[in-house]
């Protein structure tokens, strides 16, 4: 019984979503079609980027993960299906998987060459089910694609370290539901470079010199409620994908504002972070 | 085991559509229910009927498709359940499966007739699954429901081809997730009407003179990229359903806007198809 | 085969949905997972109360409901499972079960205390799937926590009687998809309280002197079409949970506006109702 999930930018309302389950199931009687996000700003690929390599990890080895964001085939942007990790991928080769490739190294990687036999616009209905199908019923990324060694890149999506190894350059890659600002810098770079040392966080005119791991260390609850100053209260922490995280304790956009609007931050800002040299 | 799709205007967050899942549940434990979509704007008929029309087709055949918007019983909106083309269809009978009667002819109409048994302003709930558990446990229409001929018919969901077979005038039907612009006008009909002519189409300022079948056709790809004009590029093309469609290459209505704004076409909004007429 | 539930404020874009799905998945192969609502409004524990308190009642006995509303552990922030009216809640105790405690004694109340085995800033993911997979594997409460008696209380969510019984103060208690207004007076106190006599209910200027069952009841289908008065008509109703509601008529919020902003009421407005005293 496989599972099969979904992450596209086609929208919570139009047609397309359901027209692809539909023919899932018209080709898998008994996948387990889970939707990861359908609200990928359309052709954004950093955000589908990140969310896939968020969420794909918490699913059981073998899933299937179909990823349905500036899909369309043309002669720069081939159909792909990757083995990665336990993990199988169907996307379009537009840089999407390369922000999970950066980390771990992919088994196996096809370029899609089934589309003499389908005749389509809408590729993620007509090919990329047709492919999760075969992977489903056991057959081999060899019998769907050939093999291929190099995808591409997507830009961006690393940190720059300084020479001095006093500084590292980040930049802000998601602004989620609660306007909190994800950045690219991770705690394993993060403590590779920083060795312990005492450091400032810069994000426009926000400043933090600690990380935290909890929304609540914003809060000290040895005071009484009523001398709390929870409001707008803002923290760096590591996020639950270890990247760091600019916040505002229990923040909703739509009242009080999140953290980007906030701080003033928006996707691709820099985020830098400074170490303590020694003199 | 039975499919059972929904496509409300519910919204996706209010406890209507969790509500409806659980009924679903308590009455056939082993159902696959599969949200086409819950953004339907409230009580548009149009948008429903072009939404169902497009997402059934891929569903396996004896798949029973849930319609709840605009659905609460009164002496103007009866419910029924229909059987066309190998698949259920509960709804009002306010028009909404006119669209796709007007191509397909019904096997079955019964205006449903179990309301006696059940007390209940959350029809969706109280009569449709009822109903759809009906069916998915093997029923016949007739024992829930009395047969009938007609249904009611939506308006304004056809092209007018004149006299002289050299012009369809049609409408903008939907506004899709990317902006762009479908229209009423199918391929079936532009072909037989236009006989291989060459046409021009009108949409306010904008004009078109060819249909593509893909986005990226709006790209020429034999240039270097700098090169190209890709922001903002329009094109016409036969949708995934063989509707024309309006396009812009890549749009995002929320940052470059979509065809919609580009071209300044709302619903209902003229398409003007003009073929030429030899001298 | 358990049916688990989610509701959360996590949003239908980013990768925590999916993320918690993969994480059940993981846990318990066959699982059926039910999104009820992802788009609370963030940290809104009176959305969160009113919704699972509307949907869960249609669910199968048994059915697991997972509830991430601000759900992250912290000292006044204790993590519980609950079992009543033969469904298991796992929240946060943070009064979100208030509201369905009011009117129906638990069987058991539980405060989670596997937290020693985790470290998690995702509590939903990490604390919450693990118990729910032990509740649904047949696993007792007394397992994953300890016997607790009480539990945290939401303030304004109970409508106000006075002395003389002539009158009842409630409170806007949520605005809905179609901006229709649900108050937190329920159809038993009314009744109770009102004893079959004359009313008037007062909200901001909208006054009230009869409560309906359907919303077509704000129409009079025995005039023809042209002369009735369909848009912008008022009326109150008992919705499908037993609550009085203010609505409009097939409103739609985004087009002519939704009762809410007619009216001009938001969440904790009050609406008031005086009974007719005998002199």
């Amino acid at each position: 019984m496989a599972i099969i999930t979904l992450t596209t930018d086609f929208g919570e309302k139009d047609h397309f979503v359901g027209a692809v389950k539909g023919a899932i199931y018209s080709e898998l009687q008994d996948a387990k079609i889970v939707d990861i996000s359908h609200s990928i700003s359309p052709f954004h690929l950093h955000e589908a980027a990140y969310i896939i390599q968020n969420a794909y990890k918490s699913f059981p080895q073998g899933t299937i993960h179909v990823i349905g964001v500036d899909s369309e085939l043309n002669p720069e942007n081939k159909h792909i299906a990757v083995l990665m990790d336990g993990h199988y991928f169907i996307c379009a080769d537009n840089g999407i998987i390369s922000m999970l490739t950066s980390d771990i190294n992919p088994e196996k990687i096809v370029e899609i060459n089934i589309h003499d036999r389908i005749i389509s616009n809408f590729p993620v209905l007509d090919v990329f089910v047709k492919v999760a199908g075969h992977i489903a019923r056991g057959g081999t990324l060899d019998v769907i694609g050939k093999n291929i060694s190099e995808i591409k890149q997507l830009t961006g999506i690393k940190p720059v370290v300084n020479k001095q190894e006093s500084q590292i350059i980040g930049n802000v890659i998601y602004i989620d539901n609660y306007g909190n600002i994800i950045s690219n810098i991770g705690k394993k770079l993060f403590e590779s470079v920083g060795l312990g040392r005492q450091f400032i966080i810069t994000a426009r005119t926000a400043k933090f010199d600690k990380i935290h791991t909890h929304y609540s260390d914003a809060i000290n609850f040895d005071l009484p409620p009523e001398k709390r100053e929870e409001d707008g209260k803002k923290l760096a922490l590591w996020n639950s994908s270890n990247y760091l995280e600019l916040a505002i304790y229990k923040s909703n956009p739509s009242t009080i504002g999140g953290a980007s609007t906030l701080f003033g931050l928006e996707f691709r800002d820099t985020i830098t972070v400074n170490f303590k040299v020694e003199n």
